[in-house]
């Protein structure tokens, strides 16, 4: 029986790289550039609550990491280090295996770097704190949002949250529009090029991960504003098109696990906002704007308050201890 | 009920200090000084393996953390952040506000602020990740211990192992003596001071969390050599020294959770350790030396192998999965 150490060596140890030393000492040492700031997030990813125990291990190992790297993203900052805290049941090197290499795959491939961690023995759960530079003075913090600022989110949302509910038996749907939905799910990928484009033109940003409401109503406490969003604009998918307009809106206002940037921007940056999304390849669409006070107030087409629809849909974004 | 942001923002948020940004955004930021190195460490304690979950959630926040800046101790580095990720049955308040004050009556003790992390509903367990700073260019490392150095001990070893045993009602203990054992389980002192005055002045360092044996092979892997040890001077406390001394050995050499500093340093530098350690108010003592080869070898008082006798006892280090 491989133990502890060998664990760690065999799939969780590689050359230190950017850092000055990684895995394997008390701790890992790194050596921020003078002109850098850092931004340091962490995430927890629990079995049976945020993702099912038999999901593939591949890409649970992607998503653990992609949920960081979001975080990120949403302060425009670069994704260099990260540490794990993994708690497993017991030693299954199949799964070791495949959860390394999605988690190695994606980290690779923002240059991200594993230099520390613990692993221990328990519950399966996955906790990953990630560091990214950010080069100052720009960041997108919540609590830079302006009235008059437009409202924008990055590519669709709600599809996540679809694929749950076919996984749930909540929905069903054809085979090539589950796979599509249930990759956006299990293997998001976060939008660190977006966020680093948009630091010096956007206000505020947050990622979103419990659902727009939500998350959108922690930029408006944070900044003291309030918005207005147009129902009508909320991207979604093509697959999320097909299904009924409510379910649209529960996934798409409410759903979670989008790993979307929502942030605001002057109106005057609307076409370096757009060119940055081209640049990245990312669809940017406007949907509201910040506004006085302090109310969410959702619109319909024919700028009717939606919000008496909404409430009878019983909306709400997502609190784990619901 | 009581949300997981207010729960946050209740229990585990303060006005940032050092750190640019705290609490509350999709990460924290923080600006190191342009002679500074970071450390950073992970460690995750999960209920029932590394805590009864009947614990005083008091001491639990204060171990906690202590485990983590035992971790950067043992690299020289001073604390300066931390993140927690709590993973909660339920939402206790009582649990808490004892949980939370345990851990920043430490964090606070080393000016260590608290500027993220995530709370999920989920067993009980706490990973948190820790940040220190390090002037350049000196650091303890476990790969730089020498041919010829000395092996300090920092304290006493053992104690917490004992404790453990009587609360496994493997052992008894009057209870004052109970009392004094119970404190180095639930509450150890991490030995940052010393830490930092070691920089200069030693070679290789490692923190004791799995046993001596097992953490200073660690530190003997690491740097290609081998280590005599005197069993007789393995510095145990007053309430060790009245146990039999097969019971000495295991808890001393293999008991875990002792958070003390085993490091090695030329014996050039005796007087200024000793000195340091004075300085400091934290014993320190002698017990070998680093040699070539690769084997660690235990000697008894009259400098005879005491391998056989330690393997009839079947000793060996803390191994999470075994």
């Amino acid at each position: 029986m491989m133990n502890e150490f060998e664990l760690i060596e065999k799939y969780f140890t590689r050359s230190p790289r950017r850092a000055k030393l990684g895995v394997g000492d008390d701790c890992a040492i790194i050596a921020p550039a003078s002109d850098m700031e850092l931004a340091v997030t962490t995430d927890t990813l629990i079995s049976g609550r945020h993702f099912f125990p038999f999901v593939d291990p591949r890409k649970l190992g992607h998503k653990a990491l992609a949920v960081s790297l979001s975080d990120l993203a949403a302060m425009g900052a670069t994704p260099r280090y990260f540490t794990l805290a993994l708690s497993l049941p017991k030693v299954d090197e199949d799964w070791l295996q495949e959860f390394s290499r999605g988690l190695f795959n994606l980290a690779d491939s923002f240059h991200c770097e594993l230099i520390g961690g613990d692993t221990t023995c328990g519950p399966l759960s996955i906790t990953i704190t990630a560091i990214g530079e950010l080069r100052k003075p720009f960041v997108l913090r919540r609590d830079a949002a302006r009235a008059g600022d437009d409202i924008w989110i990055s590519g669709t949302l709600g599809d996540a949250a679809l694929a749950l509910r076919v996984l749930n038996k909540q929905a069903k749907l054809p085979e090539a529009s589950f796979a599509y939905v249930a990759d956006r799910l299990e293997q998001p990928l976060p939008r660190v090029a977006l966020g680093a484009a948009l630091r010096p033109l956007a206000h505020a940003a947050i990622d979103i991960s419990d659902g727009l409401i939500g998350d959108l109503k922690h930029i408006l406490d944070r900044s003291g504003v309030g918005a207005e969003v147009w129902l009508e604009c909320i991207p979604v998918s093509e697959v999320m098109s097909s299904q009924p307009l409510e379910v649209q809106y529960e996934c798409a206002l409410a759903g979670g696990d989008d790993y979307e940037l929502c942030f605001t921007a002057r109106p005057n940056n609307r076409n370096e906002i757009e060119a940055a999304g081209k640049e990245v390849g990312v669809r940017l669409t406007r949907v509201g704007h910040i506004s006085g006070g302090e109310e969410l107030r959702l619109l319909d087409k024919n700028g009717q308050s939606a919000q008496q629809l909404l409430q009878q849909m019983g909306l709400q974004s997502y609190d784990h201890f619901a």
